[in-house]
């Protein structure tokens, strides 16, 4: 690897990832474990269902019974889910049975109440013949004692939970979340508690980085804002190197001024990266210790965010024993033509829209300016332009990187909606 | 509005969304208002950058010196973020600057320091020309004091709360969350803390549900499980209803020991539908108070989740604030034929690939059972077979819905990774 510089942001990901290792587990309530990943193996406790079960609201019989239909069968019992059958069924009889009761005993099918018709005096008419096995979910369909269900490493999700339930995992083993601290730099920025300056610039690259990792489940530490005095800034660094990520803001690009990068030397970081081919993000600097990361990030908004998305993002995912690292892409076509520098990797704020088939169409919002912080709020994702073109025409597929709030639309999406 | 029964997947949402509506504001700090919605318009409180600043490192200088390159300037000046600048560059003359610093008076344009080589005796030799306002940000270019930047309605996302951080929006007013209870029913039922029996079934749909809406931002209160009996049923069936939405999982479809969709009625509900044309999840009641509303969700753990996905996720989005109701959909390529009964909606639980061309292929997770809460917890999504069809082929395009989980995939996808 090219450690001096320049590396193609790739190449820049998987240094990232060299450095960065799973962290220890913990255990929590299941309350508390969406979106955590699992540190251990989960087995099923039993076997689900625990016995034959109606897959429907129905009437539980011998599918011989049914050779001519329609046909009429007494009723001799009513089962519901949580009850223990009683009676056997024998030939011309059947049971009225409830989704999720116990089939009983000689009965070997269900038929739904929707295909039936309730004759006088406790009988029911049937009206069409049903196969063994109809509508009945078999003991340990779902899940069979011992079985493992789920595997270290997966993801917490709503269904994941479900079946944790399911198991009767009350407290679930999960990796840590890392704990990751924030700092700005810079004398001309105002923090947001401090009184208006119109000469100042607004300390926001703290709070959309807060809030970036926030998104993915860690609440960070804002450590404040260190001016250009190189014993306050050591200070501050010192106190960041103490969490498993830092992120410093502003202050690692290579002007004079610019202090980040020799004072984390001095503090023993190794400095890996200081430059990647991309755009926006260029001046971005990656670094480690024994016990931490620390991410330099450039002190424009956009740039600051667009670095986090490809550089810290995976990080704190690996950290957190996530199997999947990045950003989910879809394709879509462009509505305009884009140019660029060729030579390094573009990220254009776009806004996302469906055309007439359902295909996605991207839009860039407007000013591509790293310092247009609107536009990235206005974003849906970035398209990706791959350093090796120099431009793409309207109607090209391209890649593009979705953002947080994207996850949801407006129109349902099926069913012939626009 | 067909009342009594069988309503589309589409008409049903449409009919909950006719019964729900945004619910009241309150404030909340900037800190924890990432996911909420924001229920004022924010304006900005300045200009910003409050006066031209540099985009880079480098120069500021007067562009007509460079008539002819390379041209020595002399450096009258280091100006630095926060800094004023004292002089004014004059022919022949250039400033060194940082990224976000003031343009000095005299100076038109700034050249990136990668465009420069350092000569002794405080000069530069710059190796290019560069037109009038090249790497200049101008003042109020990003915003202006007053210009409305975001607007009520807009989701919170870290873009935006960088944009909030921007205008000094310590505290922000946004739409509350709604209160939510779940309630589980049926004898058949084991609660997570309850000793082990082999012959019930855990209450899993209470978690899932609960995890479902805590991907939502909401945190549902569980309400435990009603036994099959009139009284304790009304009870729980009071005390949910005094929160604003309730999810009753199981006993509402037509069997003679549902008792959950006569209580309600009991209770004073308005029951506006309790059959919807999908699968899974056909038996799934809604209903409205004048102050809440009510799913009754079926008892199968993936039925109950699917509806959730589809009736009770747009209502709590609704409420909150959000213009987007539903969940992202993709064209994906079935990896296989899809046969169906046609006349009901079919949601099928998918795992998405990607083929060589970086298209989706939707896979499905196997037994589409609703009893098969493991390929709930394995899915990426739910693949919308339309009721219009019958079936699909392999190779086909059709909609996935994203479920959580999915907003992150293994690799990059772009420059060319797999």
């Amino acid at each position: 690897m090219n450690k001096a510089n320049h590396l193609s942001v790739r190449d820049a990901q998987h240094c990232v990832l060299q450095h960065v290792a799973t962290l220890n587990s913990e255990i929590v309530k299941l309350e508390h474990s969406l979106g955590r990943v699992l540190a251990e193996e989960i087995r099923a406790n039993r076997d689900q269902p625990p016995f034959d079960v109606s897959a429907m609201d129905g009437f539980a019989l011998r599918s011989a019974d049914l050779a001519s239909t329609p046909a009429a069968l007494t009723i001799i019992e009513d089962i519901k889910a949580g009850d223990r059958p009683a009676r056997t069924v024998l030939a011309g009889q059947c049971s009225r049975i409830m989704t999720g009761a116990p089939v009983p005993a000689g009965a070997d099918a269900v038929i739904r109440v929707e295909d039936t018709q309730m004759l006088d005096e406790g009988r029911v008419e049937i009206h069409c013949p049903v196969k063994p096995g109809n509508d009945i979910r078999r003991l340990g369909e779902a899940m069979r004692n011992g079985q493992v269900v789920l595997s270290a490493g997966t993801e917490i999700t709503p269904g994941v939970i479900g079946v944790l339930a399911t198991v009767k995992c009350a407290r679930v083993t999960v990796y840590c979340r890392p704990r990751v601290a924030i700092l700005a730099t810079g004398d001309e920025l105002e923090g947001l508690d401090e009184p208006f300056d119109a000469n100042k610039i607004p300390n926001s690259n703290s709070y959309a980085l807060m809030a970036q990792a926030q998104a993915l489940g860690i609440e960070p530490v804002l450590l404040g804002i260190a001016r250009d005095d190189p014993e306050e800034l050591a200070q501050f660094l010192r106190r960041g190197l103490l969490f498993d990520v830092l992120l410093v803001s502003g202050g690692s690009s290579v002007g004079v001024h610019d202090h980040v990068r020799p004072t984390l030397e001095a503090l023993g970081v190794d400095m890996h990266f200081w430059r990647v081919e991309m755009r926006p993000g260029h001046p971005v600097a990656f670094g480690s210790t024994a016990s931490s990361i620390v991410f330099g990030l450039p002190g424009n908004p956009v740039s600051s965010m667009v670095c986090f998305e490809q550089f810290v993002l995976p990080a704190l995912r690996r950290m957190m024993g996530h199997p999947r690292l990045y950003r989910r892409t879809l394709a879509a076509r462009l509505a305009h033509p884009v140019s660029i520098r060729p030579g390094r990797t573009e990220f254009i704020r776009v806004v996302l829209e469906r055309d007439a088939a359902g295909d996605y169409l991207a839009r860039s919002t407007g000013s591509q300016s790293s310092g247009a912080l609107l536009s990235m709020a206005q974003a849906d994702g970035l398209l990706v332009v791959p350093s090796t073109s120099s431009g793409q025409a309207a109607g090209d597929l391209a890649q593009v990187q979705l953002l947080d709030g994207t996850v949801f639309q407006s129109e349902a999406g099926f069913e012939g909606e626009a």
